[in-house]
This record gives structure tokens, C-alpha cells and sequence, in this order.
């Protein structure tokens, strides 16, 4: 500190108010802490990436194309409509309205629980103190923490030679604020945010092209489960050019390359979703004397701790970057922090893609539970067996349960399907509560409903026909 | 049996082949038994009234009629459609599709299982014998079978001096196979089918009036769960007169009468769904000694068993009258009638109300649990909480939770809420377990979803500020 300067002395500073940062401020103050919650854009960062601009921004326009797509596809139940058209300005405005609404209940929640909210980008100045610097020409604040929880997210990754405008080049936040519809659309990137924009975009009307480097979509997820929603990219039109690399954009055309081959992508908008990088490289941590990994990511013990005194959570650690996981270290990091026993443990961390159908996946795949030597069953059942799909006119996707005999206990369970993200939470409880598939088929299942893929997928492995949903069982 | 009659001998006899009775009949096969199974409708009565003309047909209406509605709806996010209209002429011809392909998919299971499937109506002779008489000029068939199972279901109890024509008073078979939309409709009981369908009609555009003899709707069901509900019934224009019965329906007007008053409802069809009544008048039952109780059910053991050889399940006995509690006790029965040790003895079978919101409870209402001297916690959060909500433009509704202190385990789990059908398996998964509230705390739920209310509310119980998705938490 500088002589002059007057440090306020903080008992948690706590700095990224998403959903990890803003869930531990809250579990400190509940625990008896006064929280300092500081984010780069103050309340109207509250929530982070995933309420202001990501997770629930993206499902708000997910929702509206598929409401659109789906009344246009019900012609053969009987359904006609005319026009079906959405204007993205009023869209917009509408969205805005709900993120302000959810950012405004927070917002209420952090205030009755006494803790208090600071605009700023925070860094290190050493051991125990920082600086906290707003945009505008407000000093900076001196502060003396006690405690320091880092949830400082990440940002998307631009392309080499190609970065973002935010008009021609855009990334999803960009994406997601459209206010006209693009004739066009190049989404580089295959992951989860790209296939999510581009089949939003498709179905809205734009024409897609994805553009992904790897040889598949979606890597890491099991490629039966992204069978349907291939299929289904294509009964949308959106075009898909794997091993291809982006080399160029111009005058409304992406060139990708690959091997000696060119392609050339008529584009009105490019979009880049081709992954996020973690914040750590403002921060100043060399001055605490933590050192990222070469992928920017912090080290942590069990309970979160990176350093005494110092926690980090969510994007800026490792693992998926997703607000689910970031949250539930929020809960164990406050805890810590406040001398509590905890871990961060899970026996699955879900992961959705908001796809169509949509995938959602928890605990081991087959290869990863053989990997650890487990005593494996599979079963898989394909949705042609529910009778409520039918009901949806939705017949691509499947569930299947990976079990490890030794222990007869479920170790994962993978959709495809509609409402797959909302029909992962039993298979979540059902891992971490060390259910037998007898424990699913003997949990009875309201009818007509796709959660009764899971006992009958349950049926299926214990060898017995399928019931009350019905046909096809296929067992592996 | 007359003499010069030849009886066949039948190993175990299957009456009835709705969902209880074609999962026993499956169940028996897998373990061995050679098994006939019987429908007064033969292989076009597999999956019962469930599959035929009940929960299959009906979720399909109410699905197109949904998103129907749904894309009118939506015009705050910006979405525009024009003329929107269902052709409920093309929707029976889709629907009976998909009925037909369900109805294909159990028939191959039962041919692949070797389970014989005969038409006829099965009536008993004495013990251990009966008689299969089919409605056409085919001779009977006498069977002397070793075992017999129940499973005849029920059908719709008619309204005293308004008997169902078919063509102005209808059953809720009748409603839902209407190949036009009636301009008007009275829906004669305000249970679970009637709500349903009433929903369904007024959002593809009829004008409904819902008439009930009792003082509210869905009694049986929390009152709390129901509010949503009728706001969203007003918001469509039912009109719903409780406390009213219906005294006469001529020149396409409906007459109800409370107390003095009489009150006069133009409706081009009756649709009557006052409840129904288990079919088990026309089994000549005295023959084996067995006698209905006066509501015509048949008392019968943990194991299903009526009398030594004779099983009964599902509609004909005692519960609620659900496809999926028949299907459940199908399987117990299927096994006890093969000497296994077998007892139908559920923690929680749930129960779904396809309305708007959809309404789905499982195991106890916090006054049943006080009932039963359990020292009780209620958590209750707002839909108004989840963001995934936000997205969809769902704004009531709520999750609740009650849990018995004593042996920190949650005994009851109630929705109303969008998807509350799917999003109850959970609780049921958690109850069948005897899950803590730090158990669904602890168990993952993916970012956003619907599903992160349950984990939430669990969070709002511990005490903890509510975490993911966020305000107003209300604990009672």
C-alpha cells in the first residue's frame, strides 16, 4: 500500500457474482460472515455469464424457436398454423425482462442477507490485500481481506486472425442479442454452445452451417448419443463440415479448409463458440504466489482451497464449465472458508445439451465404468417404446443405465430424448443415493410419462419383457 | 360343465389385457408359465382403456392442443403465428397410429413371450373352470385353468336419467375420439379426466363449462396445488360451476341446479366423467365365492391374492384406479402366482393431473404426515424461483416439500408446475430411498432446469438461502 491510502478492511471478499460467487456469498452470510460480493459489472453482473448472457439467455431463445419449429411440425396430428414468424427485437426486450426480473431476485436475496455488492475488476496487490478498480473514474478501493473466494468465470476464445467484432464476427453472447435474424449463419465450433445456437438459429429460419475442426460433434459425448440429434441437424437443413478449419471471412463468405480442400460458406453472421478460457490472467495471483496451469486454471484441495485463505470455484478450476458444478463449490468453499468440514464429492456432475433432442448425461459411461474395472451391465431402451413419446410424435433417442454389478448399483445413466435435462435429475439422485436398477423398477412411475424410460430401461437389465411403456427392449 | 363339453386345460388365465394384465401375463411368461390371456376386445383391447381410449389418446390431444395454444401464446417473446387451427378429423387418424403402433409393439412382446391372446368375455363357472364367449357366432370356449389373475379394469360411471348416447352425451371415450370441435361443451365432473379434457377442448377452442356436485375441483388433491390451476382455467375462459348437478340437457342446453338456483349452460355436447366403476359385475364371481364389496372391488392380500389361485389388480381393487399402480401390482401378482415371495407395498405411487400446470404428488400431504404423528417440516418455493421457468414464460406454481424430522427422510413430494408429470419421478426415487433433504441438496441438479426447484426447496428446508435458480424462498 501506497502511504496515503486508507485499506478497508474486509472479513470475505468474494469476487464474480455468477452462480458459484453469488451461492457462497449467500451460504457465508447465513454461516454469520460480512461479505464484500465484487463483480466487474457490479448488480447488473450478478448472476455472470449464465444469467446475464449465457445459460438462461440461451433457453429463452431455445424455448421460443422450438415452440415456433413445433407448431410448424405437427401437420400430420392435425395441427395448421400460418406465418409463424419471431421478431428478435421484441424478443429481446422480452428476455431482458426476465433476466432482469431473476437478476433483481437475487439481488434481494443477497441485500436481506446483508451482503454487500461492489462494481470493479479486483486484483492482487499482496498476501491478504487488493484493489479494486472500476470502469468509471471512481478511486480505486484499498481492501484488506481476511478470506478470498475467486469465482471469476471465463470468457469465450476468439478466433486466431478472425476476432470478435461483434457485428460479422460474433461470439454467443453476440449471438444471443441479436435483434434481426440472420439469412445466414456460420457457428464455428461443434461443442454444446454451438450446436445449441445453430439448431435455435435453424429453426428460426436462418440458414446453418457448423463448422467444426475435430472429426465430430460434440467430443467427449458418447457418439450414440448424438445420433439423433445429427439426424435431426439434417432434417433442419444445418449443414455440418467436420475436420474442417476456418480460414477466412469475407465479403459474406467463410473459407474452411480441410487437407488441401476449400470450402466457402455463405455467411451473413459468423459465430464463434469454439470454448471459454478461464479468467485468472487479471487477477495479479503472482502477487499471492499462485500459479495457473498453462490452461489458466487454479489448483484446488477437496474443499476448495487454492491457498490459505484463498478459494476458487467454477470455470477458473477444473472440470466442466457449467454453472451447476460451479454452484454446488459455491455451498463447499463457503463452508470452508468458514471452517466448516467439506468437499467438494459428487458422485455425478450432470451434463445437458439444450440439443434436439436434447442429451443429458450423469456418472460413468460403459468404456469409463470398464475402465475402473467395474462388473458392467448396459441396457439401452429406445424411445419407440413410450407410449408418451408417441403422444409427442417423438420417436429418435434412447435411455440406457450403466451398472456396476459387484456393488448392483446404477454408475450412469444417459438420454437422449425430449426433456432428457429435466429426466437426468432422478438419474443423478439415483447414482449418488447408490440405487439397484431393482431400487428404479420398484420406484413406480406415473403413467403416461418418458420418465418411465428409467424403470423400464431398469426391467430391461434385470432380464424381465418390458411393461408398461412397452416394446423393443435391447440389452448389451 | 354339460356334459359333451370339451374344456381346455390353461395353465395360468390373464382376464384382461390392459397394462396390469399384459405386464402379468409377460412377467408369468419369463417365468415360465404357459399363459392365455383374454380380452373382451382381443388383440385390438392390448393396453386396455389406457392404451385404446384412455391416457395414450387423451395426453396426445392434450399435447397438440398444447402447443397449439402454446404458439399463441408467446407473442411477448415474439412470436407471431396466424390461423392456427386443429383438424381433429386428421388428429384421430394420427393418433390411431400411434395407438396402433404401441398396441403392435406390446402384441410382438406377448407373441415373442409366447402368451397367447383370445377374444372373448370370461365369466366363471365354478372354481377352477369358466366359460370365454365371444360376441360373434363363435362357439364358447370352457377353460380349466390352474391360476387366473383380474384384471378387467373399470368403465365410466353414467350420469342418473342422462345415459351416454354417443353423439350428445359422451363419455370420456366418446370426447376423445370427436372428429370436429364442438362450439360448446359441458364437462359433467371436475376430477382429474374431466379437468383434462375440459383443458384440452377450451384451448383448441371450445367454449367449456366445467359442472361439479361438489364445492371444489380434484378433491383428494391439496387445495394449495389447485390454485394455479383455476387461474389459468379463468385465464382460458372455462367457466366452472361447483356445487351444481345436472338435472337435464335438452335443445343444446345443459340444466344444473344448487340448492333454489338453476342455472342454464348452452353446450353442443355433455361430456360426462363423474368417475368409474370397476368391472367385475359380469365375472359370475358367486361361482367362486368370492363377493365384491359394495363399491364392486375385491379385497385382496399384499400379494394380490383374492382367494388361494385367484389374483386381482389394478382397477378392481382397492387404490387409485392408475395404469401405473395396475402395472405395478401386475408384477407382484405375476410372481406370487408363481410362488415367489412377492407384496405390492409401495412407499409412494404417485399421481399425475395432465392440466395447466400439470399436478403430480407422491407419498404424504403434510397433513397426512402430521396424521400419522410424524414430527413434520414443510418447504414450499415459488416457480417464480426458477429461471428455466422464466424462460418458458411459466410463472405459477410451486415444489414442496415434507419431511419427517424424526428420521430426517422426505415422505412427500408435490408439484405444480410445467413438466410436474416427468419432474415427480425424482420424488418418488427420493422417497422410495428414504432420502434426506441434504441428499437432494447434495445429488446435482443441472443448470437450468426445472428439476433444480427440487434440490432448491431442499435448501430452503435446511435453512439455507436459496441457492441456483434463486428468490423468495417460503419455508412453513
Amino acid at each position: 500500500m501506497v502511504v496515503g491510502e486508507v485499506a478497508e478492511g474486509v472479513d470475505l471478499l468474494v469476487v464474480g457474482a455468477g452462480p458459484g460467487g453469488y451461492t457462497a456469498a449467500l451460504r457465508a452470510a447465513a454461516l454469520g460472515r460480512s461479505v464484500l460480493l465484487v463483480d466487474r459489472l457490479g448488480d447488473s453482473g450478478i448472476g455472470g455469464v449464465c444469467l446475464q448472457v449465457g445459460c438462461i439467455p440461451s433457453k429463452a431463445l431455445i424455448e421460443v424457436a422450438d415452440v415456433a419449429h413445433r407448431a410448424g411440425g405437427l401437420g400430420d396430428a392435425g395441427l395448421t398454423v400460418r406465418d409463424v414468424s419471431v421478431d428478435l427485437d421484441r424478443f429481446q426486450d422480452w428476455k431482458a425482462g426476465k433476466v432482469g426480473g431473476l437478476t433483481g431476485a437475487v439481488s434481494g436475496l443477497l441485500r436481506r442477507a446483508g451482503v454487500e455488492v461492489a462494481v470493479g475488476e479486483f486484483r492482487f496487490t499482496r498476501p491478504g490485500s487488493g484493489v479494486l478498480q472500476s470502469a468509471d473514474d471512481r478511486p480505486p478501493r484499498h481492501l484488506q481481506y481476511t478470506d478470498v473466494l475467486l469465482a471469476t468465470g471465463s470468457r469465450p476464445v476468439e478466433l486466431p486472425g478472425l476476432p470478435r467484432d461483434g457485428l460479422r464476427v460474433l461470439d454467443s453472447t453476440d449471438a444471443l442479442a441479436l435483434r434481426s435474424l440472420p439469412r445466414s449463419m456460420a457457428v464455428v465450433g461443434g461443442g454444446y454452445i454451438g450446436l445449441e445456437l445453430g439448431t435455435a438459429f435453424a429453426k428460426l429460419g436462418s440458414k446453418v452451417t457448423v463448422i467444426e475442426a475435430l472429426d465430430r460433434l460434440l467430443p467427449g459425448v458418447d457418439a450414440a448419443l448424438l445420433r439423433p440429434v445429427r439426424q435431426r441437424l439434417d432434417a433442419l437443413g444445418v449443414d455440418v463440415l467436420l475436420g474442417h478449419r476456418v480460414e477466412g471471412f469475407e465479403d459474406g463468405v467463410v473459407t474452411a479448409t480441410a487437407g488441401s480442400g476449400v470450402v466457402r460458406v455463405p455467411a451473413e453472421k459468423m459465430v464463434v463458440a469454439i470454448g471459454r478460457r478461464p479468467n485468472t490472467d487479471g487477477l495479479g495471483l503472482n502477487k499471492i504466489g499462485i500459479t495457473p496451469d498453462g490452461a489458466g486454471l487454479l489448483a484446488v484441495g477437496p474443499d476448495r482451497m487454492a491457498a490459505p485463505h484463498v478459494a476458487a470455484i467454477g470455470d477458473i478450476t477444473a472440470g466442466p464449465a457449467l454453472a451447476h458444478k460451479a454452484t454446488a463449490e459455491g455451498e463447499v468453499a463457503a463452508e470452508a472458508l468458514c471452517g466448516k468440514p467439506a468437499a467438494f464429492d459428487p458422485a455425478a456432475v450432470p451434463a445437458v445439451v439444450f440439443s434436439d433432442p436434447e442429451i443429458a448425461v450423469a456418472g460413468l459411461s460403459p468404456e469409463e465404468a470398464r475402465a475402473q474395472g467395474m462388473d458392467v451391465a448396459v441396457a439401452r431402451l429406445p424411445l419407440s417404446a413410450s407410449g408418451r413419446a408417441a403422444t409427442m410424435g417423438a420417436t429418435e433417442g434412447f435411455t440406457q443405465l450403466v451398472v456396476d454389478r459387484s456393488v448392483d448399483a446404477v454408475v450412469g445413466v444417459h438420454i437422449v430424448g425430449p426433456h432428457a435435462s429435466e429426466l437426468i435429475a432422478e438419474g443423478v439422485l439415483a447414482i449418488e443415493m447408490a440405487a439397484s436398477p431393482l431400487d428404479l423398477l420398484a420406484s413406480i412411475h406415473p403413467h403416461p410419462t418418458l420418465s418411465e424410460m428409467t424403470s423400464d430401461v431398469a426391467r430391461v437389465l434385470l432380464h424381465q419383457p418390458a411393461g408398461a411403456t412397452v416394446p423393443a427392449p435391447a440389452a448389451s
